[in-house]
């Protein structure tokens, strides 16, 4: 046992907060002996760990209304150590398997590789954790920026459209295709504004912007509910939380927040 | 049987080429009766499929010097189909049994999916290909470029450093890690550059510039067999295939030898 080390409480998929608000940490001693331990890393000179849970949570996390409350209260630095936590148990979690030969995995490197032995008859596989790139844009035309509500979001909330890097894409053909598929618009001059993990169950959010050639809409309503164009005052107000707002925004600590910021100041 | 469909001939992983140098394409045929089809696309009012072979292959490019020649033979439009291919392929043929309870799979959705069924007894898990995000940097120090030699490399090869993105970081913060990592060197001011994919076996390059606040160079010597610096007469010399230049450049279809060129041209 080292005294030097602690553990991130969790309960199930979900952190433990303290009184003051704060990520809950425990020692090791509180993880069942047989637990998977991943390492987060060095914090003021202690080791600090997870145990990896009995289950992982791949649903989105709008699914999860608990978790989102709790997001919003965790100050930036606890949210982001939690999120790295919870992408690598919950990788873990569902994947105890080798996807090659279908034998029992066993964890790695400080639980940053999954291993399938072969003094237990496995193939010799080493698997990684992944993190899935998603592209999330701002789509500009005439002034107006180009914002989505995904079916099944709450009435009146609307975001960035966004979606996964194929195999074979760039970001910048990611971020075409996916405009296409789900508006109908065609984009060009495609550029970077930032990037942001997301742990819902492990994504990179590339956050971009683009200029379309015309406004005319044609949505996939397999994915969108709706789409539509707002003035900067309307994403000004809705940034604001102001009464009658055309739009609900994304909450701070979405990337699409941000974007919508960099997009008032650009 | 659909005469409006077409087959990538591939022999294991290795694409075969017709008479003119470009990708070779069967019929559906010409795959096996229980062959796994993977959906490439519409050309021209055909639709493209690729056969999942017996076995993928993890091994990065430079293991495969056949493979490597023969990428600097085809032209852009076929490197870009072929890898696309390959990542998808090469996901199916090591991702046959499921990582969430250890039972076959079976492809779905065109070879965009793979789902583990019920009726089978399996779980109802989808599993998707995956996407690895790696950053690949310039860093700048005093109007010099860092570049590094990898274990196993040629004598002489250099190229922009690089490393994946791990769950819970930016873009920014990888490229920083992995930096520091590999040189010992401390970077700000990280932009943004070009992406490319890249099918050994999936990984999206992100390609970012940033500054070095000093020089000093602590090498990682698991990971690096040389890191130095170069001057941009020195970068130039080596684009350019020079007799004598300082070191070989990355080739033309890799997104180092293009930032190369980007930072020659900044």
């Amino acid at each position: 046992m080292n005294w030097r080390a602690r553990l991130l409480a969790l309960d199930g998929m979900m952190p433990a907060l303290d009184d003051t608000g704060r990520l809950a940490w425990g020692t090791l001693a509180d993880a069942p002996d047989d637990a998977e331990l991943v390492f987060l890393g060095l914090d003021e000179g202690k080791a600090c760990f997870a145990a990896v849970p009995p289950h992982g949570d791949s649903r989105p996390r709008m699914a999860n209304p608990a978790l989102w409350s709790l997001m919003a209260a965790l100050s930036p630095e606890d949210l982001a150590l939690y999120g790295g936590a919870r992408s690598l148990v919950d990788w873990h979690a569902r994947h105890r398997f080798c996807a090659a030969c279908g034998g029992d995995t066993r964890i790695a490197k400080g639980g940053w590789q999954r291993d399938c032995p072969a003094e237990q008859g496995g193939c010799e596989a080493q698997h990684f954790p992944r993190t899935d790139p998603v592209t999330i844009m701002l789509v500009e035309h005439g002034g107006k920026l180009m914002l989505g509500r995904g079916l099944g979001w709450p009435e009146g909330r609307f975001s960035a459209l966004a979606g996964f890097v194929e195999p074979g894409e760039s970001i910048e053909e990611a971020v075409a295709r996916e405009v296409l598929e789900e508006s109908g618009v065609r984009v060009r001059d495609v550029s970077y504004v930032a990037s942001q993990p997301w742990p819902f169950p492990s994504q990179l959010m590339i956050g971009c912007h683009s200029h379309a050639d015309d406004d005319v809409l044609t949505i996939d309503e397999t994915e969108m509910a709706e789409v539509r164009w707002f003035t900067r005052a309307e994403v000004q107000a809705a940034l604001a939380g102001e009464e009658g707002a055309a739009f609900t925004a994304p909450p701070p600590h979405a990337i699409a927040h941000h974007l919508l910021h960099w997009w008032i100041g650009a």
